[in-house]
C-alpha cells in the first residue's frame, strides 16, 4: 500500500438525495434525512460525510449533486463549499446521471482526477479506519480499476445490496467484485454469511473519472452523450439552457445497473474489505444501534434525538428504545421496551423496532389514501 | 321495593371537582377529566353524568359543584342548567364542603328534600341498571338511612376503597355498611373478594338532605355551621361576601372521612348493591376496558378517543390499546400490543397499559423538576 494521499488530491463527490421514507415522519419529502442530525451530535448526516472526508479532499475538490428542492439547505449546511461544486439537478434522474455528471464536470477540470462517491446520509464510527480503506481504494483506482467498498458482514442484513467477491489478490487484500447482488432473502443472506465471500455494498465508489466515463460509454452510450453535453456548457452562460433541454431526455438508472454490473462483468471492479462501524442508517433502528455503538445513547440502551436542543424529554423505566423529540413538546414515555417514538410538528409515530423496515409502507399508504401531504 | 318515582322528585348533586392526573396528558388541571368526551360518544364525563341522571331528576333539581377555574366550561356543557344551580367553591375545601353546601342550599328549598350526590367523571355502561339500584337507595333514604351504592367486585382492584357489609337485610337486598376501607394492597383486595362481603365504593350517596346534615352537625359541627351561614345568605345580595369571607375558613376534609364512616359506626349507612358496568376511568386503562366492553372498539380491541373529530390516526398491526389524539396531529402506530398513546398540543405520552397507574408520579416529578405548566 501507498503511503497517505496528499490532502485535497481526491475528488469527492457526494450524491444528496433520496428523502429515507424509513425515517419517517423525521425525514420527509421536503426535508430528507440527510439534512438531519441523527449523527449523535448537532451535525447532520451531510455534515458529518463532509466532516469524514476532510482527511482527503479540500472544500474545493468536494461536490455536492442535490435536487433543486434542497440546494439552499445544501449551501446552509456546508458554508465552505465552492458555489460552483454545487451540482443542482432540474429533477431526479437516479444515481448514474448524478455521480455521471459530476464525472463528467471533474474529469474537465483535471483529466487524471480520481473521483470518489460517498452517499450523504450514511454513518461511519471508526473515520480514520474509514480513510485507511479509502486511501487504499485510491491506490486500486491508480490502477484503472473501478473500486468499491466492501463491508465486512456482521449478521445476516436483508436491507443491503452484497458484493461476491474473488479471493484476496494482493497483500493489501483488495479482492475482485465477481457480481453485485441485489438485498437478499433471510435464506440467502444466512448463506451469504456462512460463505465469507460476500461483503456488504456500500455503496462507496472510488475510480479515475475516465475510466469510469469510459464505461459509462461503452455501456450507456446515450447517457454518455448527454452528461458530456452538459459537462462541455458547464461554467458558461449556456450551462442553464443545456441542462434545462438534455438533462429531462437522460435515462433514469442506478449506476450499480448502468456500470458497476457490467463493469464486474469484464473483470473490471474490485473491492477494499472495510470494517469502520459503517450503516446507511436506513431506519430508527439501525440508528439507535449505531448511536448506542457510538456511545451516544443513556445507560438502559435508550437513544434519544432532540432538536431544538432544549426540548423536554422524560423516560420512564424506558430500556433499548429510539425517542426523536423534533417538534419542542414534551415528550414523556413510561415503561417502554425496544420502541420508536418520533415526534414532529405535524405527525407523531409510535412503532415497535421489529418494525422499523416497515414505515416505509406507512408512507405509501399515506399518499394512497390523500394524506400526501404528511409524506 | 317502592314503584320508579316521580321524574324529578330526586334532587341530584354533581361534584365536578379533580384534575385526574392518572390522564395526564389530556386530563389537566384547566381542562379536568370530567370535560373530556371520554365516553365513546361526543359527550363529556359530566354531559354523560347529567344525561344518565334525567329519569331521576329535571334540570330544576339537578346542582353541580364545581371550583371557579371551571365554572364556564360548566356552564357551557350543561346549557340546560340553571344559573342558580350552579354552585362555584372559591377555593377547593374538599368534598365534604362541596356535597354540604350543596345539602345546605337544597334543604333550605325543600325540607323533605332527598338528594344524591353522583361524581362527574365516572362511567356506566347499564343505564337502566344505574336507574333501578337509585331508586332502591331513594327508598332506603326515605326512611333516614344515609345510602351508599355498592359495586359488586369483578376483580381484587386496589384503585377504589371498599365498603366492609353486613348480611342482606331485607327483600331488596339492601345491605347494611359496617365499615369504610381505603384503598387495600393486593393481597387485601383479594381477601376482600374471597369473603363476598366487601363491595366497591363508588362514591354515590343518597339520603334525606336534613339527616346528612344532622350527622354533619354532629360529626362536624364547625364546618356545619360555617356551611350554615352560607346557605342562609345563599340568593341573597350578602352570598358573595359571607361565601368570600367563610369559605376559607372550612376544614378541608372527605365526605368519608367526615361523616360516612362516623355514620356507619352508629348503624346509620346501608348500600345497595349494584351491578350496572361502573368505573371512575381513574387511568386510560380503565378508560380502555370500559370502552370496549361498550363496544366503542375497533375489532382488534383498541379504543380510539379524537378531537377535532377529523384528526388523522392509522393504527397499524395494533391491538389492545389505547390511543388518544386531541392535537390534530397525524398520530400513527406500527406493531404496537397493549400500549397508550396520548397525543395533545404541547405533550406526547407513550406508556405501556400495565403502568397506567403510574402516569400520576410522572405530574409529580414534572411539577418538581419545574415543568408544571404541563401538569
Amino acid at each position: 500500500m501507498m503511503g497517505p494521499m496528499d490532502n485535497g488530491s481526491l475528488y469527492s463527490v457526494i450524491p444528496a438525495g433520496g428523502s429515507g421514507t424509513r425515517l419517517w415522519p423525521l425525514s420527509r419529502a421536503n426535508h430528507p434525512k440527510f439534512l438531519h442530525a441523527l449523527t449523535g451530535t448537532p451535525l447532520s448526516l451531510l455534515q458529518a460525510t463532509s466532516m469524514r472526508l476532510a482527511p482527503l479532499s479540500n472544500p474545493e475538490t468536494t461536490y455536492v449533486v442535490t435536487g433543486v428542492a434542497h440546494a439552499a439547505a445544501v449551501a446552509r449546511q456546508l458554508p465552505e463549499l465552492p458555489n460552483g461544486n454545487l451540482l443542482v439537478e432540474p429533477s431526479p434522474r437516479d444515481s448514474c446521471a448524478a455521480i455521471g455528471l459530476a464525472a463528467a464536470v471533474i474529469v474537465r477540470r483535471d483529466q487524471e482526477a480520481i473521483m470518489g462517491s460517498f452517499a450523504a446520509d450514511h454513518l461511519v464510527k471508526d473515520e480514520p479506519g474509514f480513510v485507511e480503506t479509502i486511501q487504499a481504494a485510491v491506490d486500486g483506482a491508480r490502477q484503472g480499476r473501478l473500486m468499491t467498498v466492501g463491508i465486512t458482514p456482521t449478521h445476516a442484513e436483508t436491507g443491503y445490496g452484497y458484493l461476491q467477491c474473488g479471493d484476496a489478490d494482493h497483500l493489501d487484500g483488495v479482492r475482485q467484485v465477481l457480481e453485485f447482488k441485489e438485498k437478499p432473502s433471510h435464506e440467502v443472506a444466512v448463506a451469504y454469511l456462512a460463505s465469507g465471500r460476500y461483503l456488504w455494498n456500500a455503496s462507496m465508489f472510488v475510480w479515475r473519472a475516465d475510466a469510469f466515463l469510459a464505461e459509462l460509454q461503452r455501456q450507456q452510450p446515450i447517457l454518455f452523450e448527454g452528461l458530456s453535453t452538459i459537462a462541455d456548457a458547464w461554467g458558461t452562460p449556456r450551462q442553464d439552457a443545456v441542462l434545462g433541454e438534455v438533462w429531462p431526455s437522460l435515462p433514469k438508472i442506478s449506476v450499480d445497473h448502468a456500470v458497476m454490473e457490467g463493469a464486474a462483468d469484464v473483470g473490471l471492479v474490485a473491492t477494499v474489505p472495510g470494517d469502520f462501524g459503517w450503516t446507511d442508517v436506513g431506519d430508527f433502528d439501525a440508528l439507535g444501534q449505531i448511536l448506542v455503538a457510538q456511545e451516544a445513547g443513556d445507560n438502559a440502551g435508550n437513544v434519544i434525538v432532540v432538536e431544538p436542543e432544549d426540548s423536554p424529554v422524560m423516560l420512564r423505566d424506558t430500556t433499548d428504545s429510539v425517542v426523536v423529540a423534533h417538534s419542542g413538546r414534551l415528550v414523556v414515555t413510561l415503561g417502554l421496551h425496544d420502541m420508536i417514538v418520533v415526534d414532529t410538528p405535524d405527525a407523531v409515530l409510535v412503532c415497535s423496532r421489529k418494525r422499523a423496515q416497515d414505515i416505509k409502507s406507512i408512507v405509501d399508504d399515506l399518499k394512497q389514501r390523500g394524506d400526501g401531504r404528511y409524506a
